[in-house]
């Protein structure tokens, strides 16, 4: 099946061009041209995969919720059979927290996302999909944990609290350290209080 | 005094025009064009106020910073003169949630600008220095309340929840009545736990 690898190893090409201008530019400013210099391919190429800035925000939120995706499950992977409910929630956390460079880039990106789609609400759909799904996890660990507190309120509390400790490490407003720190802080008030 | 008084005017004139813009299309999708026919008046006055896509970003930061000052200000008054820890730091972060429209759209041009500056470190010095100043005022107000706690740790996590929150409000991932839930837990948690 020549034609799906390629086509795989082109989208490949291209999302990494794109997420280079992003990085360094920020997600706002990139266009076609500049994605098609970066990747060494033409315009046109580009424009195959994405034809409209709706479509490029997309594809680069879809790149970064992957990989995210990819990192989350390789490190739960690392927990064992039958991990402890908090250590499985720390590892979702801090794997998505932007800590690293790799992490960093993925981060500017979901915030630019964020920011796009914040006054185009269709745009978030596959991104509000992703919250739900966590939420959902996260609130019954935390349920099979502390079955005294309100597990809803206290999940979608921690995952907040993970998203604004992004944009805080984002905005050099907070160390890596201090995020880490708070969000122990949290886990153990969860996970460990009571 | 009247040519201080145009200034001021025609600042607020601006402004006003700069974030229907930036409410409607996005602060990114904002140009000097834009602004000056949502104004009505020419681009060259618009451009007295902001030079560059920098200056219309800090300038849309500082209005929704001076707002939201504006607001937590007239909050806390309403409180009376020695307020519980607890009561003002809830008074603080609902004041700041985009849980009306009005809040929605400084959310925006936050988040915009938030994702603006992840790549510009420098132009969120003035941002920055918000947070610094929030942390060490929310954090006094934990140690007073829980001397057992990490109150900056405490603190940092707090504030970060309530961005998260503000960032999932946005994106319509949880309702306003789900937010207040989260940050409440949260609030009982640090306040009156222990």
């Amino acid at each position: 099946m020549p034609k799906i690898v390629d086509h795989h190893q082109r989208r490949t090409l291209i999302a990494d061009a794109l997420m280079r201008v992003a990085a360094e530019r920020g997600l706002e400013e990139v266009s076609l041209r500049h994605v098609a210099a970066e990747a060494g391919v033409t315009s046109g190429m580009v424009q195959h995969y994405f034809r409209t800035k709706d479509e490029l925000m997309g594809f680069a939120m879809a790149v970064v919720r992957e990989r995210t995706e990819a990192r989350v499950a390789a490190a739960a992977g690392r927990l064992g059979p039958a991990p402890a409910p908090g250590d499985l929630v720390r590892t979702l956390l801090t794997e998505i927290l932007p800590l690293d460079e790799q992490r960093r880039a993925d981060g500017r990106v979901a915030l630019a996302f964020l920011a796009y789609a914040a006054v185009r609400p269709d745009a978030a759909a596959a991104l509000r999909a992703d919250t739900e799904g966590m939420l959902a996890f996260v609130a019954g660990l935390i349920a099979t944990a502390r079955p005294d507190l309100d597990a809803p309120a206290a999940a979608a509390g921690l995952l907040a609290m993970m998203e604004g400790l992004g944009v805080y490490l984002l905005g050099a407003h907070v160390t890596a350290d201090q995020a880490l720190a708070a969000l122990d802080a949290q886990l153990a008030l969860i996970f460990e209080g009571g």
